[in-house]
């Protein structure tokens, strides 16, 4: 299965009526993540359809409003819903006090557990793992505080090979964990098969790397090198590059080299200014470098393979 | 001149694709205040075309969600669009904590004057006076601290009557903000005119008042009395007293029964909840007891005369 996104909001600063601000919502394996949450991040997912009770898991790159203003809303949005399953919010320190001063002075703590996993590390880190995923934090450089999130696959197990299996009558359907774990199998009659005669190689981990405000930082290549799938912002084309560096943020240019350097196979941008009225030269300027460049847009769905 | 008020969110509880959180936009006079900012507020505002430098005092009615979660997106926007007259927001204690802690942490202090007006007074108090304009509390009964607010026009000058005053060829323009003062007029052969004669009553100053989340409060009457429009929630419909008065809301039925009761010219009702899907029904059961009822729906705007 591929890993799906879906773009919430691609633009940066101030949500205006077609433009919202940043957030996605990312299916892998059997998790359902949301990243980063602009004013008028509910709406958005119910505009495309997100069941609210799926996300468990928020991922907040930094405390700029067109980030993490919608999540306020949102925790409290689920509380009116009755939502009795856990939430996790992995942002900056300070998250955790901004969320909890708002539920007490409007006397509204959730009903269910909000858990909160505040980050200040400069360097990457392992932030959730379980047998099928990973979450890395990936340092950017903005004004304020900002990671970036890597999402990856873990190896799955080996897949049955069902046109070989088939031939042995001895080996049932209890057997086939064992198999998908590597293990050969003993026939009755003393001898072996060995596994890779039996099953095939587990399919390739899928990988996604978020990477919202930062200015340019080849620092982030080594640790977003062969993704699938890039997400990096492009608030500028290069002739705002001097924009671009006061502000701490990327051009279109600049995105896409690190793309190029970071050997990824697919690279998406977005957090357009609200400068540029047409969007499609942020296409045209990221390809003269990496061809293999899509914009994000509202509502867009990509299928990461 | 009249009122106009603007109705850019009146639903309850969530914001939802087509149902936006309370929000209010009043003209007065030479002021232009907002009243509540639910989630998505900027939004609205860009949506039916007010200019955002025109907005210098917002009052919020309480601090649950749907009321204010707007309020620090707009104040950020304000700042990225480079304002710089000063903007002050009146609304219960906490609302300061809430926002500056939001700005320190994004280090995005205002380069504008921001300045608040906390309240925490159980009675009415006037928290705004201009010559033209007063603008009182209305301690309301909900699950938090919460008030409503009565704008009220002042007595204006008194109206140059040009019919009269064109007969006469001694009185230049220099002297008409003699006569709107109310002075008599002295001619040169020694006799006077009253001013009765030269000038009109003032207009009947008109009066708003906006009564968001409150159970059935009848202590509100003398506070509304006879004013020519009045905002009061309604939830629920009778059907669901019972949740009203858990909730410490209102139905359709007790909104017009304060109307009727403060003797208004005019109710506006909303804040309906979600479990309605056609609100007409809300005008129906209020207008079995007060006639002049009308629903806000989004975007709509009143002209109170």
């Amino acid at each position: 299965m591929s890993l799906k996104l879906t773009i919430l909001g691609c633009h940066s600063a101030t949500p205006r009526v077609n433009a919202n601000p940043t957030s996605q919502y990312l299916e892998i394996k059997n998790h359902n993540f949301l990243i980063d949450c602009g004013e008028g991040t509910q709406v958005q997912l119910r505009k495309y359809g997100v069941k609210f009770s799926k996300i468990k898991h928020v991922f907040i790159s930094h405390l700029h409003g067109d980030h993490f203003f919608g999540l306020v809303g949102l925790i409290s949005t689920f509380r009116l819903l009755n939502r009795e399953t856990e939430l996790h919010i992995y942002g900056p320190k300070g998250i955790k006090e901004i969320i909890t001063l708002q539920l007490k002075l409007s006397n509204s703590w959730t009903n269910y557990p909000l858990l909160f996993h505040e980050l200040t590390a400069t360097h990457s880190e392992l932030i959730f793992e379980d047998s099928k995923v990973e979450v890395h934090t990936i340092p950017l450089d903005h004004r304020v505080y900002t990671n970036g999130f890597l999402f990856k696959e873990k190896i799955g197990e080996r897949r049955l090979n069902m046109k070989v299996i088939s031939k042995y009558k001895e080996i049932e359907i209890c057997d086939y964990q064992n198999l998908k774990n590597g293990k050969d199998f003993k026939l009755k009659n003393g001898s072996t098969i060995e596994n890779s005669e039996l099953t095939l190689n587990p399919t390739t981990p899928k990988s996604y790397a978020f990477c919202s405000d930062t200015s340019y930082f080849p620092e982030i290549v080594p640790h977003i090198k062969n993704v699938n799938c890039l997400y990096h912002e492009t608030t500028f084309l290069k002739d705002k590059e001097n924009l671009a560096i006061t502000t701490k943020h990327a051009t279109a240019e600049q995105a896409a080299q690190i793309a190029k350097q970071a050997n990824v196979q697919q690279l998406i941008i977005g957090h357009y200014s609200g400068r540029y009225k047409n969007i499609d030269a942020f296409k045209t300027e990221a390809q003269e470098i990496f061809e293999n460049t899509y914009l994000a847009e509202t509502g867009k769905v990509f299928e990461i393979n």
